[in-house]
């Protein structure tokens, strides 16, 4: 049996509990598995005196988390701070400057300075882990970087956001609009207070961002990912869905293409009977198409403490093994610049929905436009009848190119029969 | 950048040759996931004239396996030959003693001989490693045995034999006998000339043992794993199973109940709303319940030339990386003896058909008996009238216990206004 590895966690959060909780409760098992025991041996947090339901006696505490990276008595680094900037980096930076692997679950964190973590650890022969960071307790990290690592990857995709899946699913289930389950969610507590991350997609981007660095061997680029949340998806969308035989969900998509890699996270209208589209509340999935393996799902719950807890106590499993891959699967000098293709590139399949004026004529000039940007039209569907009135009229296009599609869309908001902007939403054929 | 790793491969039917193909394929990017070449440097097969569609030119020929396993220029032998005794089983041991790490994609040998393999592995130190095994390439084994191993595993089920998953889906799908999809699965190649070791459980069985070892700690106890195929399953159980909101599936289940552990494959009614109701054709999927990620499903192509090929060179690369963990997650002697629970102490709900004569008096007397063994209905469905003609009789029955649900059957069967056989399935309520 080996040494003990020992552990400081900085910050005491649900999560940084939740990682004490599970190592209370599974010491024997995880010690056998590891050939050592893992011993926690310091804590930070903001706040010494408040009831946390955990004993943290005999533990050495720090109030500043940035010292506890460089002088506890530990062999590796627990960040559970939280945030990309500020004391979450400078802890970590610390600890690995310090020649201390780090354990994190702060997707923004990785988005944003993954790139230069991944070097300085390197120069200080020790790692970052951060299983945590994408899916919560799913190992779809070790999935990528291990179990599918003989594969080249075309395309990865999921639902990365639970609060912005958890909003969906309750939209269509219970035909309520977007506002009414947000503020259900924030009263339950699956929203935050501020749910911008959540519902305007850039949580699931910075998950995406990291995927994609793994699953292309390329460095990490967040800046370019393209972003558009789910506050405009309307339950009359959700409805058309249904009745076109699709689901809305927010997905993350890093896709190769022949002019690059896409990057992007936006509302997608996913077939029915797809694996995706019954992936429902809370729930997270990523799908990854690979040369060999073919299309292989991984689902289970994206956040919370427990699942959360399980991620990082893996990672930091992995340490005590010493089981150390690079942080994105091949060393700093081999990770390629992401090819980036720009949104208007993008190819694929639209949902549009405009309400006009219920007279003659007006689908004909619209035929007309959509025609002039070789937009070509695969069904259409108008419901009710309201001589006069708007109603609305929804169509779903063939394949085309983004930039054609904006274009037409633009100049038939133009259109006096069209009351209005119009909603559009991007249909993704998936194979799972 | 270290030395090559040097692979034998003992065995080029379509999976040995696949895993050629994939080298060739995603050299570069092997080579710098492992920091090393992976380098192929002798084969074995029976017949050496034979066109594989393959380069062999170079490499190193054996005709006896056992022999290149002892004298190839070779670091790790790959074990692709299949069966769990014989040439296989002399390759593999004969690897280990010369202290060579194995990898295979033999389910039938490491069920049957795992352990042994292990405590001889475990003398040498070396590692017999085997993705390939279980659910093609999913990477259900390194899951359980790092990604989730900080938890404890309540239950592992799963649709582990695809050619089974297949004839069901088709049943269900086209309203089909399972002879006539068995007949049109075997014309295709989805089932083989001999289909027992699929259609009747046991190469699910072989699966699930292996899954119960990693996800309990526990030593493989393939001996005790209760066994039912698909022969007797017809179509208008599927049919039954429909209306009342199930599917049928052969799962392979494992799970600690306060008496033991339950091992156990034969066909199950699973929610309709279910992931795994939903997985569909020649896909596995595995549900893994544990205490704190709670539940995680992986799905994908559990067979096929590209996708074993990948999980087979997931196992070369973790060695290459020099990432080893114990066979099943701990060493040997850490490996409980699985507490097995017998059948009849299982306690499920259960779906029963009679087919009984349309006369007053005989559900009276059926409820009797069921009663007579605490056995209580939760519903019961009659289709058809016909005076004096069987017609089915379908009850869904509360939870009780197998051994109970099972002399309630045998006493109804014994009624004169029952014809034939009753036919029992297990309800499954899965969480995913």
């Amino acid at each position: 049996m080996s040494e003990p590895l020992k552990i400081a966690i900085a910050g005491l959060g649900t999560v940084g509990a939740g990682l004490i909780t599970l190592l209370n409760a599974n010491a024997d098992a995880i010690t056998a598995r590891c050939g050592r025991e893992l011993r926690i041996t310091a804590v930070s947090a903001r706040d010494r005196t408040k009831d946390r339901g955990i004993d943290l006696s005999g533990l050495e505490w720090y109030d500043d988390a940035a010292k506890l990276a460089v002088e506890a008595d530990a062999d590796i680094i627990v960040e559970m701070i939280g945030g990309s900037e500020g004391i979450a980096l400078d802890t970590c930076m610390n600890a690995l400057k310090a020649g201390r692997s780090v354990v994190t679950a702060n997707k923004a964190l990785v988005a944003h300075h993954g790139m230069e973590m991944a070097r300085i650890a390197e120069e200080n022969n020790v790692s970052v882990l951060f299983e945590a960071a994408v899916a919560g307790g799913i190992p779809i990290i070790k999935s990528l970087r291990e179990g599918l690592a003989g594969n080249s990857v075309s395309r990865i995709s999921g639902i990365l956001n639970g609060t912005s899946n958890y909003i969906m699913t309750r939209m269509r289930n219970e035909s309520l609009d977007f506002e009414s389950v947000l503020k259900d969610a924030q009263d339950l507590g699956y929203a935050e207070v501020d749910p911008s991350f959540d519902i305007d997609g850039v949580d699931a981007a910075h998950k995406l961002s990291i995927l994609a660095s793994l699953a292309f061997g390329a460095q990490i680029n967040f800046d370019d990912v393209y972003i558009e949340g789910i506050r405009e998806v309307s339950l009359m969308d959700v409805q058309f869905a249904d009745e076109l035989g699709y689901r809305i969900k927010l997905l993350g998509i890093a896709q190769r293409t022949e002019n690059g890699i896409e990057q992007r996270v936006h509302p997608c209208m996913v077939p029915v009977a797809s694996a995706i589209a019954n992936i429902e509340y809370a729930i997270n999935a990523v799908e990854v198409e690979c040369d060999f393996a073919s299309t292989i799902v991984h689902a289970g719950p994206g956040a919370g403490a427990g699942p959360t807890a399980s991620a990082v106590m893996a990672d930091i499993m992995d340490i005590a093994r010493d089981n150390i891959v690079p942080l994105f699967g091949v060393p700093c000098d081999k990770l390629d610049a992401i090819p980036t293709v720009h949104m208007d590139e993008h190819h694929g399949e639209y949902y549009v929905r405009l309400m006009v004026v219920d007279r003659s004529g007006v689908f004909a000039e619209i035929a007309t436009i959509l025609q002039n940007h070789d937009v070509s039209m695969e069904s259409v569907l108008q419901r009710g009848r309201a001589p006069g009135e708007p109603v609305p009229l929804v169509m779903v296009l063939h394949e085309t190119r983004e930039a054609d599609m904006k274009a037409a869309i633009k100049e038939i908001s133009a259109l006096d029969s069209v009351d209005g902007d119009p909603h559009m939403i991007r249909i993704e054929l998936l194979h799972g």
